[in-house]
Order: C-alpha cells, then structure tokens, then sequence
C-alpha cells in the first residue's frame, strides 16, 4: 500500500468501536505483536479461517455484511470448542483502497465485534485479489474444552437452531436462473440474506454444554459431513461409531418449509453447508440439563437422532424404515468445493 | 476442494515434523480449534502477515523457499518482541492442489518450523489466488516484551546483521533487465537468494535484549522507515524524537559491497525492504551488556547512530556533515506498495 493508504486503512480499523479493551488483551493493534494474558485455570482456543472473493463469498458482496459473515463464521469454531471470545486478528488482502468499501468493512466488523465482545487486537493489510483471513482467540477452563472426539454409542444428537437455510440462500444471492429474489416477500427477502451473512456463532449455547457435550462441531461443511468428522474423530482405537437420523425431526426454518420442496428437504437439510449450528453429542444422563440449559438461553436445541454402533449415516423416517444416507459434499459458493 | 484433494493436504501437513509437541500446545491441528496453555508469568505475543503471489513474491517461486520465507518473516516478528516461538497457524490459498508443489510447500515448512522450534497448530486451506497467511504466537515474560514505544533521547541505535540484501536480490530473482543472477559466481547467487528466501528471524537476539533495549522493530519497509515507526511510536505526550545515523557504520554484506554503487548504497541500506534484521534502540547505561549479549550469539550487532531531540532522521557522513534524510517508501515486488 502506498503511505496515504496505508494511513486510510488505519483510520477505520484503530477506531474505539473496534479495539476495545478486554481483561486479557495487554495489547492491541500497532506493535509487532499483540500481547495476551491467560489465566492460569483457562486455556487459549484459537482458530483461523480465510474467505476469498468468488469462492466464499460474491465479488460484489456489501462489505459490511461481508465483515459480519468473516468474523461470525470464525466465531462459530470458538462456540464449537465451549469458548468464550477473547480477540481476533484479521489479515485483509484488497486489490484497490477505496474509502467506501472500507468504512462499511469496518463498520460492519464492529457491530459484530461489539455484540460478541471480541476486539481487533492486531493483524495485516496488504494488496492482493480481495480475500480476508481471520483468527480468533478465545478463553475455556482448562479441560472444558468440547473436543470433536467423545461421541459415546448411546448419545443424543442435537443440532442449534434449523438446518439448511444457507444453502436455500445461496442460489438466491447469487442470482442463479429459477431463483429471483425479487420474487419473493421482504421478510423472506431479508431471511435468507440473514442466513448466508449473518449466522448466529452460537457460543452462549457452546458455553453452556460445557461438562455436558460429550463432542461438539460446528456445522459449515453441512450436517452429515460434520456429523461424520465427529463420528470418526472418536472412533479411538475401533472403529468409528455411526448415527441414526429421524428425518421428522430435523429443524427448519419457516422460510424453508415453504421454499423448498419435499424431495429437496432432506438433502439441503443433511447436505447444505453455511449452518454454523452446532452439532453435539450428548450423554443419555446430561440430556435433560443439556436441553435446559440451551432453551434456556432461547436458542432452539432439537434432539435429530442418537450414535450407534453400525458406522456410516442412517436416515430413520417417520414410519420406522432406515436408509443409509449418501452424501453429497458442500459446494462452495462459484466452484466444485467442499472446503 | 474436493474431498480427495483435501486429504492431499492433510498428508503433506499432518505429519511429525511440522506438528511436533512442544509444551504450552495443549491441542494441535484437527478440531475446531487449536488450544494454547500460558504461564501464569507470561504473555502470549502473536502476529499475522499475509503473502500474496505477484505481490509479495514471484508468482513461481520454489515452494520450499516460499515456505521458509513465510514463516521467517512472521517469526521475526516474535523477534521484535522479544518472544520465544510456540506454534503457528496456516490458511494456505491455492488455484490448483499439485502434490509436487505441496511436497516442497511442507518440507520447507517443516525445516523452518523444526529450525525455530515453532510447530504448527492449526490453519485453513482453501481455493484461490496463490496467497499464505500464517500467525506466529511465542511466550514473553510478563512485562519483558520490547515495544516499540520507549525510544529515549540518547539512546543508542543497533541494527543485527547486514542491510539492503533483499533491496539487492530483488531485481535479480526477479530477472530485471541489467540484473542477471547467472551473471554472477555461484556463492553470491546463493547469498542473494538466501538474503530474499531465508532471512534469520533474530529470535535469539530479541530474547536476549529483553531488559536492555529500550525499544524494538523489525525491518520490513526499511531501515528509515521502520525506525520512523519507532520513534513515532515513542514521542508520548511530546514531539517524536529524531534520529541521527552515521552512514559509514551502516553494516553491509561482502556481496552487497561489491555488487551496489557508492551512490546506491545509502538509499538501498536504509530503504531497502524485506530486511527482517532486528532495528533496537539501547539506553547508554546498557549498551555494553546489550552489545556482549548479541554478539555472543554469533550476530553481528552494530551501532549506527543515536535518537536525537529533532525530528525526522539525519545522515551523518564521515566528516561529520548532517543531512536530512529523504525517505523512498519500500516498494513490493511488482507493486507500487509499502506494505
């Protein structure tokens, strides 16, 4: 970046909204280093995603929504792991400077960091094809973590939230043939736009299954996919445990009873990427106070089905009858993709 | 990616020698988030720089040499702050998954990471332009990390190494006309192209500083710039300080000496970017120990100048004549950038 640049892009990140203080930040953006304080009982839990443009995200998305998706669907892995935000980094690559795009940028980055409590406390601006990396930092008592590993035979399945709305989305705001959003009523208009950019990080929920999860994911890749990261991340020394899924019970939102079709429900519901629900395991013995303490919160936790022994995704419909799922990856937004 | 290209990566990253266990990584790669244990008596200290290919570096660089440099230009730094490394995290871009160039990516990383004892923890890998993120995070005694904020009046000001390398590498590797690196022996070629790929990150240096310098930076834009940074960084409630650099002491490499011209000299020592030696400031009642500290690591460590009361820097030439300095802001490779 040319110095008149470079000056331009400090002045809408270095701003109060941003870069708030928080216990634990000792300091923030404009050193070599931010500088982090853990206390001694907690550990750091961290994760780093990048968004590029064309491949996760239209070339021509609002920048402020932009910011919020960047930032929420980072803060998901956080509430994955039972964390509670700390701070982020962010590394944003543009290909020209321009005041506009920035001021919604960091305007919309803001109202995300504000509402999660998460500061910008350092990272990079440099040219390049748009593209935006970010990594977040965050705090779990020490051995509370919810690991991907712990899925026991015998434990619920549960998902946050309804399942699929990204992917119903998706073609939408992409304006692909067969879907205009203009066709559609204002409010379903802004649920699907709501969907894709601002998913809820579900991390009061991930705190709150703390000592109850016995393994947790975040749903990005689609909930079959995930489910099955968790299913073989705990296999241990056998082999990997499987689930069986009762199809009536998968949530939806009442955008997508109404859009999607019979035939397409259960494939966008197991299949669709961009959730960022959670997906956890719960012990028959934590069910109980696992649902409490999340509806409690007001986030809808559905109780989808239970791992077995038989490894792989069954699918139970209404009448009793399984089926072995088959999977179709995610295809990220533009490109034959899953990650 | 698709699924199979995926596991591709996970082979070349997932391995002993770039994932090895250090204490402090309570959880490496593979969950939704990696998860760090501090010292009650330390600071995490963390830093993100992002290469863009074309911008950064030659769209076809040597994988293992980009690797290197990556990861060097983040750990230096750590230096800066006078941290030691812990871990650090990848989101790695790619147009195509090639198994050759991911082959080479990941031994030059591993040998970087096994070199500074820096494992990595975790990262992203995902579609498009060639791009590499990494974050670097080291432990700081509380209290101990060198900022870039306590440049004081009569300070010495040291440099590590040699300057203007990288300045010197860049229209070679880049096969400017004029500037023909089969032109020269093989020991310089070598000298230029390790001056570009494989910086020493001065984390030896950093460390022992801690206590003693007053202030810290690492050279990235160039010796005037980057010393500018500091000492704006110092002025607190009044003017920045100055500098004053005597020219003769600026230290060069044989290769440097013999390759660049009387009237090249100062610009490309103290305007030459990519540098990554260590720019400190020393207050004079620890320039002995601090000199004794650094040079017993084997690194050369070289007093050229002092902070000053007037802004700006001046050149000192060996008569003892003064002139301010005018700044040439770093250029990246191929671009009209300083950062």
């Amino acid at each position: 970046m040319a110095l008149a640049e470079f000056e331009l892009i400090r002045q809408y990140f270095n701003t109060a909204e941003l870069t708030f203080p928080r216990p634990g930040i000792v300091l923030g953006p404009g050193d070599d280093c931010a500088l982090l304080a853990v206390p001694a009982d907690s550990h750091l839990a961290m994760s780093m995603d990048t968004l590029n443009a064309g491949v996760h995200f239209p070339v021509d998305a609002d920048a402020a929504e932009l910011a919020q998706r960047c930032l929420r669907v980072n803060l998901s892995d956080l509430a994955a792991m039972g964390a509670e935000p700390l701070g982020f980094t962010l590394s944003l690559s543009l290909p020209e400077v321009s005041a506009s795009w920035l001021q919604g940028f960091s305007q919309g980055l803001a109202a995300c960091a504000s509402h999660y409590q998460c500061s910008l406390v350092g990272g990079d601006t440099t040219r390049g094809p748009l593209a935006i990396t970010i990594q977040v930092h965050g705090l779990v008592p020490a051995g509370q973590a919810l690991r991907r590993t712990g899925a026991q035979l015998g434990d619920g399945i549960y998902v946050t939230g309804t399942l699929g709305d990204a992917a119903l989305a998706l073609p939408y705001l992409t304006q692909q043939p067969g879907f205009e959003l203009s066709a559609l009523n204002l409010a379903d208009q802004q649920a699907l736009h709501a969907a894709f950019y601002r998913p809820d990080a579900r991390l009061d929920a991930g705190m709150a299954l703390r000592g109850l999860a016995s393994a947790a994911i975040d749903i990005s890749d689609g909930l079959a996919s995930d489910l099955l990261h968790v299913l073989q991340a705990s296999a241990g020394a056998r082999a990997a445990p499987g689930a069986v899924i009762d199809s009536a019970t998968l949530p939806v939102s009442d955008v997508f009873a109404r859009l999607v079709g019979g035939s397409d429900r259960l494939a966008m519901a197991l299949g669709g990427g961009d959730d960022y629900e959670l997906c956890v395991t719960v012990p028959p013995r934590h069910e109980a106070r696992a649902q409490a303490a999340v509806q409690a919160l007001g986030i809808a936790f559905t109780r989808i089905g239970e791992v077995v022994a038989d490894s792989g995704i069954m699918v139970r419909d209404s009448g009793g009858a399984c089926q072995p799922l088959t999977l179709t990856g995610y295809r990220h937004f533009g490109n034959q993709d899953n990650e």
